[in-house]
């Protein structure tokens, strides 16, 4: 018998991505205060990819500490566009102000992942990705806005670039998987290195 | 009113995701016998880049033929591994021998797409994915094919990257439309300079 996986998260993408896969697990969302986290590692100095990677730690660990002997993968994703980091947006509104933001810029998302049991980190890996939003115009922007709301607000750079937020960039460089918030290739290798999955 | 939009493809995987992208079309499958023309080409000695292209053409050409002044987006996609090129496999047995001979090797998906109008073709583009296959036992390969007959068999790897296939793999590296049979991001970056959609 192979160690039961948890996948320590809300994301349905990460879900998603695990389940398509093969991949036998069961979800336990992380309860840490992410925007707390977040804010304390901003103000300590942290760059993007320090932080996805702490925070990553934070909610793997907390999940693990309520599954004794499982395995625990976790993720986190940051979203930087000429030195400023994104949140997640909540309504329509923030939607559109962080759209804009990107529109006509590159942006580099940052994903981390870990695997943890009993509270101890095995394993981890970090991944960027760099997009280019092209220049689009209002009209496109509300139209894909009544499109993808509610649907793309749990997602940092307001897209699923496997669904109409393709329509949204001139140009990808990097790891669809990682795009939509789990190295999934890596992960999958590390899930056989654990005896998780065959091999 | 824009001009519409003709997918001449049989593929499941281009229909989702050009779907899914928010793009409207109708499909038409392309009346001609691709394995024919596949192997004049290879007689007369194109290699893996041309035989994707001229494939693409000839599919297009010949849905653009039924359909005149309708935008036409036809594609094609070959795999070739140390030299060797594959074609589809139609039984489990021909998957079960491509997956054994890409296994623990690198190869090259060569994905071609064009968009024609009145039998001339206006736009295209060709993208090449580098993948490498981990070396998997015998056990994974049984519990893959168990899984995953008959819906890999229209691909031309024997796989679905955003599916199981993921597991089989060490390394990609290249775009996962690309991979998935459509250059999507510079396919919508035509489409919006057709007007097909919004800009």
């Amino acid at each position: 018998m192979s160690v039961p996986l948890i996948l320590a998260s809300s994301s349905r993408s990460r879900r998603i991505m695990l389940e398509s896969a093969g991949v036998t697990f069961g979800v336990t969302v992380p309860a840490i205060d992410e925007a707390i986290l977040k804010s304390v590692l901003l103000d300590s100095g942290s760059d993007g990819h320090r932080i996805a990677e702490e925070l990553a730690v934070a909610k793997t660990l907390s999940v693990s500490r309520r599954h004794p002997g499982c395995l625990v993968l976790g993720a986190d994703q940051v979203l930087v566009c000429e030195g400023r980091m994104f949140s997640k947006s909540d309504t329509e509104a923030e939607a559109r102000e962080t759209l804009n933001a990107l529109c006509g810029r590159e942006h580099q998302l940052i994903t981390a992942a870990i695997i943890a049991r009993d509270e101890m980190a095995l394993w981890r890996h970090t991944e960027t990705a760099v997009l280019t939003m092209r220049k689009f115009s209002a009209a496109f922007l509300d139209q894909y806005l009544t499109a993808e709301i509610p649907e793309i607000l749990g997602s940092i750079g307001c897209y699923h670039i496997e669904g109409r937020g393709a329509q949204l960039f001139s140009e990808v460089a990097g790891d669809q998987f990682c795009i939509r918030g789990l190295p999934l290739i890596p992960v999958l290798s590390a899930l056989r290195g654990f005896g998780v999955i065959a091999a």
